[in-house]
């Protein structure tokens, strides 16, 4: 099977111009058929504030009012999404940017209400591979942003994160898929107070070991569980650490795999 | 040769949910392959006065500083864009949202300072009619807003009216290509105070028999002598009224034929 890698890149590296650039040439360079997904968060927040709309979350999740997903369509499927796909196309990447709604390639339904409305959030559930493979084998390289839609004319805000696992599971039907999770750590850490002591590889014994030790535990539970729930509907391996690691110097990041 | 419909939409349509719903139905009914192109200067002008950003015209053309250049981004590029293609998915047509950036489709050139400088704006220099047509013959149907790119990384701003007459143009090539302009008349009129007497056909005769009685003046002049330059170039027929001469029912517009 031919490989696919899908990259991707939280707002961290989104917000800042420098680290972006950095990042994108990285990306150019990375060889093989590739698929990057970003989020824009932070720059959501800050247009949301510029135009008086309240930024409410719980849980650390965005409640998407109608507002707040037009910001939202502005600022990931506009300002973002467009200004990576020109600097991607002067890198020679010839790129082309996504929602869900284009070519009809995720679609998500809206959460249901339970105890918090999110309001205009989407869960995934159909990743249309044949549909994103069409782009890739013509030559394209798709650059989704966190947008997806219900196929009767709603778009709905949907986790990078999601997007990112749910697009590779649907892809490892057609390729052996690697997941890059780039953010600001530079992987696993067995120290949070050490961003060196990086675990390079976790499979399911070594995972094991570390939930007992209370290793994993807060923020990166919910990723890890999500990284073996990819890896078992097919993705290969997933990595995540900082962008560094789309290079082959360096080795310091996380590997993840059954 | 196999036919191509190119189908310009202006602000007022845009402007409006109900007109705009009305005519995406339209547009899915057209038969065969479509390409639409969409401007939405009225929301961008709206959008950049919510966020303190004075919209500066000379001759009825948008001055673009680096922040309005991010607010037609937003705008064309995001919310309008985005939405379109979602409403379009709903009325089973797989479309696929683009600037200029996407697939390198549309490259243009930084208006040179001459007596104005209007900023980021950019003239169409190379319409990709490959890449567009990789994405036309695996099914899908572009949506082009009024961006394009300079191939080093930088967005502009291009009249979508151009956009329009110059993708026409390079798909020309592959195609019996028509645009269909739609717009708040019903087409050229020989009586402006009269919205019914409609000039149904113009060839290059005619015209020079409106030139001369005066009947094509002001707006309509630039509009029509930039029809009879793609005409020139290989568009086979240009089509000017309102959105109903989508349908087969109305023939209430004006045709423009060499």
């Amino acid at each position: 099977m031919e490989k696919l890698s899908i990259v991707k890149i939280g707002g961290n590296i989104i917000e800042d111009e420098l680290s972006l650039n950095v990042f994108l040439k990285l990306f150019a360079n990375l060889e093989g058929k590739k698929i990057l997904v970003h989020g824009g968060g932070k720059r959501a927040t800050h247009m949301a504030s510029k135009l008086g709309i309240e930024s409410k979350m719980v849980n650390g999740r965005r409640i998407t009012d109608a507002d707040t997903l037009d910001v939202i369509t502005m600022v990931y499927g506009g300002l973002v999404n467009k200004n990576v796909v020109a600097k991607l196309q002067a890198l020679n990447t010839d790129a082309i940017g996504l929602t869900g709604a284009d070519v009809n390639s995720i679609a998500s339904e809206r959460r249901p209400v339970k105890d918090v409305d999110f309001g205009f959030v989407g869960d995934v559930k159909k990743v249309a591979h044949q549909s994103i493979d069409k782009l890739i084998q013509v030559g394209f390289t798709p650059v989704f942003c966190a947008i997806t839609h219900d196929g009767n004319g709603q778009l709905l805000n949907t986790n990078a994160d999601t997007i990112t696992s749910q697009v590779a599971v649907g892809m490892s039907t057609l390729y052996e898929t690697s997941i890059y999770y780039c953010f600001e750590l530079n992987g696993v850490l067995e120290d949070i107070n050490d961003k060196n002591s990086v675990v390079k590889l976790i499979d399911t014994k070594r995972y094991a070991e570390l939930l007992e030790k209370g290793i994993i535990a807060d923020g990166m539970l919910p990723k890890l569980e999500n990284c073996f729930d990819a890896l078992r509907h097919g993705v290969n391996t997933i990595n995540m650490g900082n962008t560094s690691m789309l290079t082959q110097e360096n080795d310091n990041f996380t590997t993840i795999t059954l």
